[in-house]
């Protein structure tokens, strides 16, 4: 376990100090740095000093928890990003519980109720990318996992506003359809009390599995589990980078939405899921 | 023009100051607030303390500027975020440029290459969230505006890598959607300089488009230009909350994937798109 001090004491290097600096609110500092695009703390190489913030494994289901809990005062992207990030603020201070976590409120219901990506996904990428050198294998992994697992998976400690029975593949990391598949299972209504705390249980599951892949890859022991599926990639050898057509992009399971390619296509016409 | 100095002032209510005192690392402070769910300053009604950043009015040209640059160095999502909130970090310091910009650099073609929610989008939204006490009502403005205006509108001032001529409508807030119509209009690949550089000026076009937002709300001028359509809102009517079915959730433009709807449905066939 990483004590206070020990997580403290990592910003003990020269570029530590010098991002402490930048949090004090100093305005003669804030002069002198000139405040332009190169004032940030972008090294000649690219690197940002301080960043990522540096991550400490956590338990999952701490994780998990804080993040259902903070779906009930924020929703789904507030719920996974201070799951996990607000975590780490509990445990070792700042620089963690300087994040403007309220921020993340508006990613509920797919970004302010557009129903685009998933907010628990989105909060919990970006808290990915806060925390990793290498975050995307992370978002990839989750993302295929989020798409192709029987969701939620996670059951909240404390007594539930009700009690969620059913599970559903998503299909897509879209708030769109993996409400509305889960809805069209469970039978109930998109705006009631049980699809709300389906999404409370199912933001909990998605900051726990992230934090499961962070610490893996803590660890040296990250390995995707979930790859993008064959018929997905099969999709991308012509539409997606270096294919014939190369007149797209994306690695979401194609066939919820073309899933009426017709004759004309060269691949058999996929199943409506 | 808002001074450094008037910037800095704001910060003079019991409230700024309990943030500002948030912001030094100092880790008694932070042992003492006990790093719960509580210490985050959240008022007892919910209001968060420091919460939102205060927006200070900015030139649309000099955040459009900036935010072509950010994704020539981040790509659309921290090229958006940075159009905007670091401008204000080059203005006023802190405590804008405290936030950690790279975190956003996961958002690039839609969230980690996944191409759901457009990342210009994501980073715009985030943005008017963490500067606006009703950044709702500038996303729904904003993400109407993108799926039905001919984008981008915006050309940098200085000279890009290649010549855009093409403008197209995304006719959806997803990245997949977006680019795929660009590129089937351009009629040029889908990881060509040209499509990035079409990506730059859109990053720059939304930039621009929510500071507009947020300078007419900062003035107490703000009237939604794009209302949901009349056909989504027809869809909504049954779909969405309060409907007859209520079976799922958003404001995407619906026709573009449901547009094979066929004659059990009660509303008339939808011309692809």
């Amino acid at each position: 376990m990483t004590t206070r001090r020990e997580a403290l004491g990592l910003f003990g290097t020269a570029a530590g100090a010098a991002f402490l600096g930048s949090l004090l609110p100093d305005p003669a500092a804030a002069e002198q740095a000139g405040g332009g695009l190169t004032a940030y703390g972008v090294a000649p190489d690219g690197k940002v000093a301080g960043f990522p913030w540096r991550y400490m494994k956590l338990d999952a289901d701490a994780v998990a928890e804080r993040a259902y809990k903070g779906f009930l005062s924020g929703h789904c992207m507030y719920g996974s990003f201070f799951g996990i990030v607000g975590e780490l603020a509990e445990k070792y201070g700042a620089p963690y519980n300087n994040f403007p976590f309220a921020m993340m409120k508006i990613g509920a219901g797919g970004m302010a109720d557009w129903a685009t990506l998933c907010g628990a996904l989105n909060g919990s990428a970006l808290a990915a990318s806060l925390l990793s050198n290498d975050p995307k294998p992370i978002a990839d992994d989750l993302f295929n996992w989020y798409q192709s697992e029987p969701l939620p998976s996670y059951h909240p400690k404390q007594t539930p506003r009700v009690e969620i029975t059913t599970k559903s593949v998503a299909h897509s990391p879209l708030c769109h359809a993996s409400v509305a598949r889960w809805c069209e299972k469970a039978n109930v209504k998109s705006f009631s009390t049980e699809r709300d705390e389906r999404c409370a249980w199912l933001t909990a599951s998605c900051a726990k599995k992230t934090v499961e892949l962070l610490n893996a890859q803590a660890d040296g022991a990250f390995k995707a589990a979930y790859p993008v599926p064959k018929e997905v990639q099969e999709c991308r050898s012509c539409h997606d980078k270096g294919g014939e057509l190369e007149d797209t992009r994306g690695k979401m399971d194609c066939a919820p939405c073309h899933f009426n390619l017709g004759t004309k296509h060269p691949i058999i016409e996929r199943k409506k899921i």
